[in-house]
């Protein structure tokens, strides 16, 4: 590309070395971006900043947080026995914005993967297993892709707390609302048939 | 989305604003700039102000420019008296990328359209009036989108110069090379039959 300003060309740059962003649409970023009068260039810039400067991890679930501690684990209206762990914080967004659980969370920052270098150590394990022996934790909710390095991540915190009473769960998987069976993949629909639930007819709407 | 950050929901917000980026990518982004090590973010927030506070317009040509003149108008080895122009700075860098023009160009910033409140005056058409008027240009090459706007545009311009002995030629438009015949819609291909140039032995490969 044949740039008429290094400046644009820095800004294109760096724009290019976002996920999912190439030369192309970070070119298109840019102009928009310079041709705007309103400062939505100036905003964007200080929001990144700001971020970058005074954005903290949460002491207890490790979450992104403006302070020591994160609005759900300051929360007094949350149920600190039960801990949900995830392996991000988009995670934790997908399940608070179902608003139905009422837990804490843990956030791993990544799983188990030793094809890829990670080991526990990389991992906030030991903060989760430290918690885990500090209170009076009563259930993990394990919200975890069913990879294979979900599936060793699993294993590996539920024999780390094997010496405690802490219930470990994991989320239902089964076919999902409004999927059809004839799509469901096979895996998914024969473990859903072995995990069959009772019907109970008085959950139904 | 619940946000467990402020600082972070204010950055996905700004990144949001960017065309093209939806709620679910600006988050994507902002947790991947939060979690980078390497003062990525800095970075990006500091070229993005850099580009905003110091970016100028070539005060010939209208591109985008670090200088009161673009590199491509203070160039010795441009021919001064061919302007092409263009819409916008983005089809600048196209025609630049072929390499096979050396003349100057005129930004337009945009293209008559009264429905859409555009006039001749919101764009950059008094100031290439008054190129041509000054200088002794001999050539202005039109490379303007065939839609109405840009037929507008052209034949606005075409007008306003006729009293001086500037030729006006539009570029070619026709079937693209490596195109397929029985993949062009019609009106390019009946153009393409109407406008056939004769065939020259001496310039082919």
């Amino acid at each position: 590309m044949n740039f008429t300003s290094k400046l644009l060309e820095e800004a294109v740059q760096s724009l290019s070395t976002l996920p999912g962003i190439g030369k192309k649409t970070a070119l298109r970023l840019a102009l928009h971006l310079v041709q705007d009068k309103n400062g939505k260039s100036k905003r964007l810039a200080n929001s990144l900043l700001d971020m970058d400067e005074n954005v903290k991890h949460c002491k207890t679930c490790h979450s992104i947080s403006d302070d020591d501690l994160c609005g759900i684990c300051q929360s007094k209206s949350r149920q600190k026995n039960v801990i949900c762990v995830v392996e991000s914080v988009r995670d934790l967004m997908a399940i608070e914005d179902t608003s139905c659980f009422h837990g804490v969370y843990h956030i791993l920052g990544g799983l188990i993967s030793p094809i890829d270098g990670i080991g526990p150590s990389d991992l906030s394990i030991d903060q989760l297993i430290e918690r885990v022996d500090a209170g009076d934790v009563q259930e993990l909710i394990m919200a975890i892709s069913p990879t294979l390095e979900g599936e060793t991540t699993t294993y590996y915190i539920t024999k780390k707390i094997a010496h405690t009473n802490v219930r470990v769960s994991t989320i239902a998987r089964g076919v999902s609302f409004g999927g059809e069976l004839e799509y469901a993949d096979e895996l998914t629909l024969s473990r859903s048939i072995s995990a069959r639930i009772p019907y109970d007819i008085s959950t139904q709407v």
